[in-house]
């Protein structure tokens, strides 16, 4: 029952949240386990219920995806590309990116990998985006290059380098760890940057 | 039909056969939505033939596991642990776990993510393999600190970091890249070494 102090949810708050129940439930138990039902169950939906927000599973992993590939447009991408400093935008990037992971949880990043899953239409959609977002990091690592800032190290190799190092948090990072969020952020980045950087020269 | 002057193929030669088939139609078509049959066909052998050599497609899959784990031991655990120095030491692994992605493709390393297919029991054996594997990375950046050569940044965070980077090869390299093999492993050490290596200092 809504708290009456909170506005009632929106369909796009429910629609959300049936993204990441979805999202868990499939990392958990893989794709092709997963039943629609398995998630009407698990967002209190019936079957037929829940064929009112998404009309089958592989559009459910399309809009899950498209909605994680949003987070990363909104969250990475547009607040990067309002920064004219590479070395200052490259942290931007590891900074937002691992925060969003951190924050929200790996399910939806480690469900970006299921490409197999998509029929050819959808995965070119979505390869073009993960593509629109490596070419960011890859310019920015070219940029410092410019600038004379970038270790000897080829720009293509670090941006999936820094990629994998960031998309592997989704795997590893619990909240009950060692470590809190903001300690994981700072040791995450600094690794990030000291990789590509050059050193400054004495 | 064998050729005259090549040792005919012992049942292991087809054991590993088959598992590397398996793991390229897993990644390829998802693990669930694989079957014995897909396999057999692909490897030649009718449905009971194959399970001469494997009795259910979880046990194929905590095999192949298995098989990776044992090739990350012989070819990268073993020889590190025979390097005294901390740095050298943390340069074999880099080295010798990207090469063998490099070398053999990424599929069974794609692989030894789907962790939520095991049995429990399967699944404990696979992450104390694991665990084993981190900890000697981590510990490699434990003496290193002790050396005074460690960046300022966690030893497992790193270790997660490196650990990312290298297994996130078997996602995007392509024999047909615009680098090397030679050349991709170059850069990912570099890129590797300079994360967690403190400068020089002047």
């Amino acid at each position: 029952m809504p708290n009456k102090k909170s506005p009632a949810p929106t369909k796009k708050d429910r629609t959300v949240h049936i993204y990441r129940t979805a999202a868990e439930i499939m990392c958990r138990k893989g794709y092709e386990a997963t039943s629609m039902n398995d998630i009407a169950e698990a967002v209190g939906l019936t079957k037929a219920g829940i064929y009112h927000y998404i009309s089958g599973k592989e559009k459910l992993l399309f809009a899950i995806m498209s909605y994680a590939m949003d987070m990363v447009d909104e969250d990475v991408i547009g607040p990067a590309q309002r920064v004219a400093d590479p070395e200052e935008r490259l942290r931007t990037i590891v900074e937002r990116h691992s925060n969003r992971i951190l924050e929200v949880g790996g399910d939806t990043t480690i469900l970006l990998e299921e490409m197999y899953a998509l029929t050819p239409a959808h995965r070119r959609i979505v390869r073009a985006r993960k593509r629109a977002y490596f070419d960011l990091l890859r310019h920015t690592l070219e940029d410092l290059a410019k600038q004379g800032k970038l270790a000897a190290i080829d720009p293509s190799v670090a941006t999936f380098n820094i990629l994998g190092t960031i998309t592997f948090l989704s795997r590893w990072y619990r909240e009950d760890g060692r470590l809190t969020a903001e300690e994981v952020l700072w040791h995450v980045r600094e690794f990030a940057m000291n990789a590509v950087l050059r050193p400054a020269s004495c």
